[in-house]
C-alpha cells in the first residue's frame, strides 16, 4: 500500500467549538484507481498507524482475505494521533472525539474521489469510527463490520483511562511543551495499565505464570509488563496518547441524536457485529445491544484466550466469519487461500 | 478497642535473608484478659489499619456479630504499613512477604500470652495472611474464615501490581528519601488503577454511569477515579504502597512447601471459604482451588454487585453465612441482633 498525505487547508471545526487551523492526514491506499473494485475503508485503534500491513498482517496483504492488489483498502491516521495526522506537541491540544475523526475521514474520501465504500471495518475505537461514520452518513456503507467495539463508552472503561491519564501526569516530565523523552516513564505505567484490559485474567495466568513453584517473587508477568510499556513508549508519543484516550471517552453514537437505540436504527449498512467472549473491555453484552438496535444485524461470536486482543489475534475465526457474511450478500468476495 | 504498640528489640530475619535490627508493631485488641472467650484473630488488606472498627464496622463493633466486648479481638497492622508498625520512609527497604508479616504476628502473639486462636480471619492479602499462618501453625487455629482471596498471586494481579509501581515510579517526586507530599500522584494514580480490580465492569455501570445522554466527554467516572486517588493519597504513604504491593507479589502459599495442593492440605483448622461471585480479582476458581485442598473446607459463594470490595461491604451475607459455620462447630458466638 501506498503512503500519502492530504493537507487540509481550511479551518476544520472540532465538535466541541474548537477550530484547527487546518489538518493534515496521513493515509495509506492500495496502488491503482478504485473503480471497479471493492473499495475497503478499514479504520485503525488507539496506537495504531494508517499502514494495516503492519498491525493487521494476518487479515491484510498479499493473497491474505483483504488483498490491496486485489479490492482498493484505504486506511487514514487519525486525528491527534502522532504517525503523520494533525497531532499535539504540548499538553494544551484541544479534544478530538470520534465524530472529529470520522469528519476528517469524510475529507479524505470527497478529496479522493470514493463514492461508496463496500466494506467499512474496525475493531476497537476503529468500531468506534466506523459505527460513528456508519451512523453520520447511513448511504455510503454497503456492509458495516463491527469488531470488540461498543455505542457507548462504559464507565469502567473510562475509569481505566482516566487511570492512565493520571499515570501520564504522575510524570513530570510530562510538561507543557514536549522534550526528548519527556513522559516516556508515565506513557510505559499508562500502555501496562491498557494492557490489563486487553487480556483476560485467563489469558495471563496461561502465558505469564511463574514456572517455578519455590521464586520469593512473581517475577515474568513484571517483566511483562515492562516490556509492553518500553515497547510503546518507544514508538508513541505520550501527548498523543493522553489525547487520544480522551476522544475514547467522547465516545457516544447517540449525543445529540435521541440516545444510543435512536442512533444505531439509522445504520443502512448490512452489519456484522464480532464480540470475543473473553474481552473484559468490550464484553458480549455490548456487541449485543449493537446487534439488536442495528436493523438486521448479525451478531457473530468467537472464542479466544486473548481477551480482547483477540480482534488483531484471531485472523481465521474474523476472516472465515468475515467472508460468510460479505459473501451472502451481492458482491463477490473471494476467500483466501489457506 | 485499645490501641497498643509492641516493640521487638531483636534482629527480624525476613524471608529474603535481610535483617531489620528490630520491628515495630502496632495493634488494637479488646480490653481485658482473653481467658474464657473466644479469640479473635483479625488479619486487615493492603491500605488498612489494625482498627477493625474504623474499616470494617458492619462486621465488628458493639453489637455486631464481632463485639469485642465480648469475643477477645485482635488486630496487627502488618510490616511495612504506615499505620504503626515498622514502615518505610524511603525506596531502599527490604521485601517484606506475606510469611514475614504472620513471623510478626507469631511475635506478637507470644508476647501477649495468646496459645490458641478461635477464629482467624481476613479478606484479600487479609486472607494471605490467615492463609499462611494456618499453614504454618496448623495447631494454633480452630477456625479459619478466608474471603475473597487464594493460595497464590495470579498473574493479572501482579501485572496489576506492576503497573500500579510504575505509576508511583513514573512521579519523579517518589525519590530516594521521602520528603512532604512526595509520590502522592503516583500514589493517586496507583489507587485509581487497583480501583479497577475492586469494582467490576458491571458494578461501574450501575454506579458512574453518565446521567445525560448528550454529554461531549464521560466525566462521571472520571471524578470519581480522582475522589478515590485522593482519598488514599490524603492517608497513606506512597512508600508503603509501593512495599505492600511487593509483598503480594511474595504470596505463595506453597513455595518451598512441595507446591500449593500439599501447603494446603496442612491446613488443621475447621475452613470456610468467602467467595464473590463478581469479584475479578479473585474469581471464585480461586477459592475453589482452596476448597478444594482445604481438608474439610466449605466454600460458599456470596452475590454482590461491588466485585472484590464486597469482602468489606457485604455484611449481612459473610455474617450469616459466618454465623452458621461457626455454630456449626463446637463453640458458641452468639448471633447479632437484627
Amino acid at each position: 500500500m501506498k503512503e500519502n498525505t492530504y493537507i487540509y487547508n481550511e479551518p476544520f471545526l472540532l465538535e466541541s467549538g474548537a477550530v484547527l487551523p487546518g489538518i493534515r492526514i496521513r493515509y495509506h491506499c492500495s496502488p491503482g484507481s478504485c473503480a471497479g473494485r471493492n473499495v475497503v475503508w478499514i479504520c485503525h485503534a488507539l496506537t495504531a498507524n494508517s499502514n494495516p500491513l503492519e498491525w493487521w498482517p494476518t487479515m491484510v496483504g498479499p493473497e491474505k482475505f483483504l488483498d490491496p492488489g486485489r479490492e482498493y483498502i484505504i486506511c487514514a491516521n487519525v486525528q491527534g494521533s502522532c504517525y503523520g495526522s494533525t497531532q499535539p506537541h504540548a499538553t494544551d491540544f484541544p479534544l478530538i472525539t470520534i465524530r472529529d475523526m470520522v469528519k476528517a475521514h469524510e475529507l479524505l474520501r470527497l478529496h479522493l474521489g470514493i463514492e461508496h465504500i463496500d466494506l467499512l471495518t474496525g475493531g476497537s475505537s476503529g468500531g468506534f469510527q466506523a459505527l460513528e461514520w456508519a451512523i453520520g452518513n447511513p448511504g455510503l456503507t454497503g456492509n458495516l463490520c463491527l469488531i470488540a467495539c461498543n455505542a457507548r463508552i462504559s464507565p469502567w472503561a473510562t475509569a481505566l483511562n482516566e487511570s492512565q491519564r493520571m499515570a501520564l501526569l504522575a510524570d513530570t516530565t510530562f510538561g507543557p511543551r514536549e522534550e526528548p523523552l519527556s513522559g516516556r516513564r508515565g506513557l510505559a505505567a499508562a500502555r501496562s495499565i491498557a494492557m490489563l484490559s486487553y487480556r483476560s485474567y485467563e489469558g495471563y495466568s496461561k502465558t505469564q505464570s511463574e514456572q517455578e513453584d519455590d521464586v520469593l517473587m512473581a517475577l515474568k508477568a513484571c517483566s511483562y509488563q515492562q516490556y509492553q510499556g518500553k515497547k510503546l513508549a518507544d514508538r508513541f508519543s505520550p501527548y498523543s496518547y493522553y489525547t487520544l484516550t480522551l476522544s475514547l471517552d467522547s465516545h457516544n453514537v447517540g449525543r445529540n441524536r435521541g440516545g444510543t437505540a435512536k442512533a444505531l436504527s439509522r445504520i443502512k449498512a448490512r452489519t456484522l457485529c464480532i464480540g470475543i467472549d473473553s474481552d473484559i473491555l468490550f464484553p458480549i453484552s455490548e456487541m449485543e445491544i449493537l446487534a439488536r438496535h442495528i436493523p438486521g444485524a448479525v451478531l457473530e461470536v468467537i472464542s479466544s484466550d486473548f481477551g480482547h486482543d483477540g480482534f488483531l489475534l484471531e485472523h481465521e475465526q474474523i476472516t472465515s466469519t468475515l467472508c460468510k457474511f460479505l459473501n451472502s450478500g451481492a458482491a463477490h468476495w473471494p476467500m483466501p487461500l489457506p
